[in-house]
This record gives C-alpha cells, sequence and structure tokens, in this order.
C-alpha cells in the first residue's frame, strides 16, 4: 500500500516534470510565422498541449512538421496545422523528448522507434530543443538508460548488421521484438530496430558515423551535435536548462 | 536502314559482352558448398544461367541470396537454391552488375533502382565480383554514365535531402520518376532515389560518407573500395579483367 501510494507519487513527479519542460520550450523557442518540427513521446504531448494554448491565446500562425505517427495524430487533435518536409523543409525550430541526455547534449533516442523521422526533422531545424524530466540526465550516456542505442535497419539485413556491431564494436545487439503481434517491431518506415547494448563508453561521434557506414543501416538513435539546448523538468518543479557547449 | 542495322550490331555486341562477362564471373568464381549473393540489371540474367548450367553439369550445392525482387525471380526460374541473409549472413562472393566502373574499381549502382539490397549483400560477400560491358568501363566516374549518382531516401525527406545534396556538394539532385505509374519511383524498400548530377570530380570515400550521414539517407550508389575483381566483356569478344589496386 505504502508501495504504490509511492509509486503513484514518483509518477505524478515524472509527469509534472515533463510538464515544465515542454511549456518552457514552448514558451521560449515559438514565435509567431513559424514551422515547428514536433517530436514524438510522452513529453512532447505537453509541449503540443501548450502550443495550442498558446495558438489560441496569441492567435499563432505556426505549421507543424510531425516525427511520427502519434505527432501527426497530435498535431491534428489539437487543432494545429499540419505540414511537411516538401512544403517547409527549413524549420525554424524543433521541439522533442530524449531517452537520455549526456552533459554535451549528446542524446539517445529512439525508445520509441521514430528515430529516423526524428533525426530527418531536427536536422531541418535551425534550433532543435529538447525536453525532458530529471531522469534522462546523464554525465554519459548508459548511465541513465540501459536498453541500448536504438539503430534502425533494413529488414534483410537484421543478421548481418547485429553481427558487424557485435564484431566491430563489441555490445550486444538485440532485434527489438513486438509485444502486441507476433514478430518484430516494424517501424513508420517499414524497417526493423536493433536495440545495441554498448559495453563501454566510445567516442560517440565516430561511432555514430561508423555505425550508419554499415550497408543496411537506415539511421541511429544517437543524435550527436544537434541539440542546441534541453529544458530538465526537475523533481522540485523547477526547470533546469543546459546549452550546448561553445566549441 | 542502315542506322538501324548498325544499332542492331552494337546491340547483339554489347549483349555478346554482357554474356562474356557474366560468363567469366561465374566460371572463375563459384565453387561448391558456397552461399553467392545475386546481382541485379541485364548482366547478372547471363551470370545466372551460366551458374545454373553449372549446377545441374557439376552437380553443386550452392544457396543464392537476391539483391532484389528481379533477382530472386532469376533465382526460382532458374531452379537455383534460394536463402537469405538470415540463415546466411556470411557469403563467399556475391556477383553482381555495375553503372560505371573507374579506374580504382570504384562503382557507381544503382540504374536499376536496387542500390541498397545491393551493397547490403556485396558487404556480406568475402570477395565482390563486378561483371559489365565495355561501355561501363571509366577512368573517372562520370565519364561514361551520365544519370548522376543515385540515393535512396526515406520519401519524407526527399526535398530536405535534395537541398542539403545541391547546398554542400553542388550539382542538381533530381527525384526520379517513375514512367508506369504517376509520381516518383519507389524502391523496394518503400523509399525513393535522388538522382545527384554532380558538378566536379569529388573525393569519392569522403563524399560518400557525407552524403550518407545526411538524416533521411539511406544509402548511395556509390560502392567504394568494395569490389575485388571487375570482368568487362569487351568488343572485340574477349574478357578484359581489372583487380583492385594493392594498398
Amino acid at each position: 500500500m505504502i508501495q504504490r501510494r509511492l509509486f503513484t507519487t514518483v509518477s505524478r513527479m515524472v509527469e509534472e516534470a515533463k510538464k515544465l519542460a515542454g511549456y518552457a520550450a514552448v514558451d521560449n523557442h515559438v514565435k509567431n510565422n513559424q514551422a515547428i518540427g514536433i517530436g514524438s513521446g510522452s513529453t512532447i504531448v505537453h509541449a503540443v498541449k501548450r502550443l495550442a494554448e498558446r495558438v489560441k491565446e496569441e492567435n499563432l500562425n505556426v505549421f507543424c512538421v510531425p516525427t511520427s505517427f502519434q505527432a501527426r495524430q497530435l498535431i491534428i487533435e489539437n487543432d494545429l496545422t499540419l505540414t511537411d518536409l516538401d512544403r517547409h523543409p527549413e524549420l525554424d525550430v524543433a521541439i522533442d523528448g530524449a531517452d537520455e541526455v549526456d552533459s554535451d547534449l549528446n542524446l539517445i533516442k529512439g525508445g520509441g522507434g521514430c528515430l529516423t523521422q526524428e533525426k530527418i526533422v531536427a536536422a531541418c531545424a535551425k534550433s532543435f530543443i529538447v525536453v525532458a524530466d530529471f531522469r534522462k540526465d546523464s554525465k554519459n550516456l548508459g548511465e541513465q538508460w540501459k536498453k541500448g542505442i536504438p539503430i534502425e535497419v533494413i529488414p534483410m539485413a537484421y543478421m548481418p548488421v547485429s553481427k558487424a556491431l557485435q564484431g566491430q564494436f563489441g555490445g550486444v545487439a538485440e532485434l527489438r521484438m513486438a509485444i502486441s503481434k507476433a514478430g518484430p517491431v516494424v517501424t513508420d518506415n517499414g524497417n526493423f530496430l536493433l536495440d545495441w547494448k554498448f559495453d563501454k563508453v566510445h567516442d560517440w561521434n565516430t561511432i555514430n558515423t561508423a555505425i550508419k557506414m554499415i550497408p543496411g543501416v537506415v539511421d541511429t538513435g544517437l543524435f550527436i551535435n544537434m541539440a542546441e539546448r534541453v529544458y530538465f523538468g526537475m523533481e522540485d518543479g523547477t526547470v533546469s536548462v543546459r546549452d550546448k557547449p561553445a566549441l
């Protein structure tokens, strides 16, 4: 009973932290007449709600590019203007969550399986802003996030890519299996996902390039040198900001 | 009339050259109990025919991994044993065509739109052997092949990837349009193709990495440092062999 209450309290605290981060990002980075990338995940839900509030209250004219089916539904449900990268290949800002953020603002993303579209959209944005709760904050990648680095692969290549990953870089690569169907998770792009559990700290920039160069790899969940700023919603109800280190 | 006869003569000569190359590759590189990658295109048709002959005559036990729907059909029609990279992630040899081959054995591939699967399969092979007719032989890439470097992209990203290509590396990137349907060519992987017409000779290894690192790029038609040997069928009925330069 006490455990259950504790769990509920922690869940509420985490949800509140996500909301704080989502609100801060939208309040500080969204302006009128912008094209905005909308990320995926549970923290983004709060950001989109806040965006919808501001659009109504301030009569903003903004165009939203989704990074997933979920993001597209959020945009539609919140009566925001849906667009795409064909019409808006250059975005003013993209706001997205992360599974883990290190001290240099390198990210692991893709727990929700939308890493490729998320990286495409982030790369189109002048500013890529990350929203997360305190649990995602890490000194080094892998300290908090234990599920490995998600890697999207062409289905026919999942076996040789697994072998290449393990052979070249160590660790274990596992095909992500679906829960609500028999077989592997299939991404919105029709591909499979490997979760690569690395066994040491790597030079993430180098290894990200090396992994993407393996034939059959569509993209990796490593977002290196892309995020400009992260808003962490904290346990004490404050928001902590971390900016990209100056070069 | 003379023009038509000339055209027929040249067509026959090219077809004969393709056959010579396909036969030479199969005769020199296929042994019993091998797993073999089967490429795509018109030259491969001859290689598969020769492979089927040898399998029958010599009672060979070989397993074939296709690089495309076309290759899969060829394997089935010729009564060869079909397998895949799940069962055979390591291949003894892969035989494939090319749109252009330079003096260092760098290739442009993907005129037929199967570059990603072709690269996946080639990368799994201990020996990657190329078969081509004399028209594909070039000192520098782009001298013979004028249609540009094919680049497979996630559909939602074709516009920003085009802009990134042109902005970063010059030239012109065009979305490949289908002839027998309205709209773009869709690859066997469900993606789009850009044909990037470059406007100068690049360092192909560097640029291949740079292009693949653009979010939304699945793979490029540049096969750098992958081919071990090329068999060119020549106009005079001989076969010319070119090996990878020693490092």
